[in-house]
């Protein structure tokens, strides 16, 4: 089995966007709230939003199931106020239950958090809890920066992070670190602001003792970990420098890299640097890069081409990086699968 | 010759920050400002502060000649006001001259620039022309996040950098990108905000068409180009995806990326992914990361050690990266050179 780790419901009918303008319009005249958090979206909307899509990417790439979140550009913690945020992200993950239940063999849920720049993220516990529990999601997104490129909120090893952790400990989910779009105009989304945001988060996990304090908390670290694996050097040695542990008894029990890195030479770095058991496949489809590459002839997201053409990969190691990883990091993964009737 | 075209003056006598703390305490008690621009470091102090260090490092690993500036992470741009800004580039820019003056055939100067956070970067002209026209410097660092990690000035495809790149096309000097240190908790200095800048400033170029109005404007980006070369398809991708041309034609003559990678992985993709032409040799010492590498049992900065493991590398363009890309991107280099008895 094949288990993209990273997918985004991009492609959502465009009444998503709508309840949306509604809803900030609603920020500075009430009276234009959305009356109803129906989205008056049809089944056949939503087949039709993912037939085309990622469901046709799949079957073309040969990937089985990925586990799909709510767009990651869409979340934008930074507009609005803790009563909107709820709100939009029940709705994003709503939209993303009704695609796993159409889809149960193809789609696994993970939530966007209701989170808000400056608001404690255990506000958000509610809705994990909710997402987990009553819809059978089996992880979370984690903004690391809900400023949305202003980057003012304390960094993931604060305190205020704790509550947020304890609960996803308790629940066994893990989350991505993954950032919305971008306010500030020095950061393009998805160009700089998406890698940053990894590179970042990776940093900040050094110089702190986040998991003595939570040995099984995990994240995931996507984009192929932004700039840490191409650096790898220098993240073990300023850790050496700053009398931190070596990283692998350090951070890699609890944190893991996906594979969108959108080139060969990119994957075949990443899978030469970290070691096999933190990479877990992804692709991101369909999403930041959309195009075929001109040197390739391929989709430039068609990550798993990349692993593919590996050659010094065991059948061992391929295995994990497609399948086995996941499993492991997405503690509720296998019972989410058997219940789908997969194994 | 083996030109290092990054190295910062990180062991300069204690007399150097003695006066910037007056300095900066000069702004909340202007009685305490430095009586005089005299650091009273004499030329035995410049030569013990460089013989165990950067001259030291330079005979043992076969480099010849370091393009050397201020200490990156103390510019500090952030702090002060436009007055204290030009006082102390000019003292730590004239530190680099003594140096240079003292050991002319192993460094030549590149210039810190006064920015200041909100004010034009037209303020920094005047010190550029003397550190160019006076000092014989070949070179500045352009900050593109004076704020120090909020990031609140306009990207570099803006308009209010412009009246900085005419004066460098004019004097034909190219700029580093290089931030200084972070005031924002997220951001560690060189961990995070240094490899972020460079991703950042990489993708705001791609955005624009700044090239197209300074087609002889150079750009060095440091930290072997941030996340750039690992994520090149994600940043080929993108461009396509935005109707930007391809990125060799776009940005290729322009941009080029040094070689502060920190392992031989890196290197290897570095040198697979980016045109040779556009690599410089660069190794950042003493810097970032003063250890040894336990896995290899040599500093983990020691950057010609992993450019002399790439066996496809032909002579010839192991000398562009080493000698001749520098000589053509520091259009001054080679005048520089001769002056010095150097070829």
């Amino acid at each position: 089995m094949i288990i993209d780790c990273h997918g985004h419901y991009t492609t959502a009918p465009k009444q998503l966007e709508a309840f949306r303008d509604k809803q900030l319009a609603g920020l500075a005249d009430p009276s234009r709230r959305p009356a109803s958090v129906d989205l008056g979206i049809t089944d056949d909307e939503i087949r039709a939003s993912v037939e085309g899509a990622q469901l046709k990417l799949q079957r073309e790439r040969g990937t089985d199931i990925t586990i799909f979140s709510p767009r990651a550009s869409g979340m934008a913690h930074h507009l609005g106020d803790p009563a909107t945020a709820a709100q939009w992200a029940r709705v994003c993950n709503d939209l993303i239950h009704r695609v796993c239940k159409l889809y149960p063999k193809n789609f696994v849920g993970v939530c966007q958090l209701p989170q808000v720049p400056g608001v404690p993220p255990s506000t958000c516990i509610k809705e994990l809890e909710r997402c987990v529990n009553e819809l059978g999601f089996i992880g979370c997104n984690l903004n690391p920066d809900p400023s949305g490129g202003w980057w003012k909120d304390p960094p993931l090893t604060d305190r205020y992070w704790y509550p947020i952790y304890e609960k996803m400990v308790e629940l066994d989910v893990p989350a991505m670190i993954h950032v919305s779009s971008s306010c500030n105009p020095n950061f393009h989304a998805t160009g700089a602001h998406y890698i940053n945001a990894d590179t970042t988060a990776f940093m900040q996990l050094i110089t702190a003792d986040l998991f003595k304090d939570f040995p099984k908390l995990k994240f995931i670290i996507p984009h192929g970990g932004g700039a840490v694996p191409y650096h790898w050097g220098r993240y073990r040695g300023l850790a050496q420098d700053m009398k931190r542990p070596p990283l692998a008894e350090h951070l890699l029990k609890n944190v893991f890299f996906d594979t969108c890195v959108y080139h060969y030479p990119g994957i075949e770095l990443l899978t030469k640097v970290i070691p096999i058991d933190n990479i877990l496949f992804a692709s991101e489809m369909v999403g930041a890069v959309r195009g075929i590459d001109p040197e390739t002839g391929n989709y430039f997201d068609d990550t798993k081409r990349y692993i593919d053409q590996l050659n010094a990969l065991s059948d061992q190691n391929r295995t994990k990086i497609f399948e086995g990883n996941a499993r492991k990091v997405f503690g509720r993964l296998n019972a989410a699968l058997k219940q789908r009737g997969l194994n």
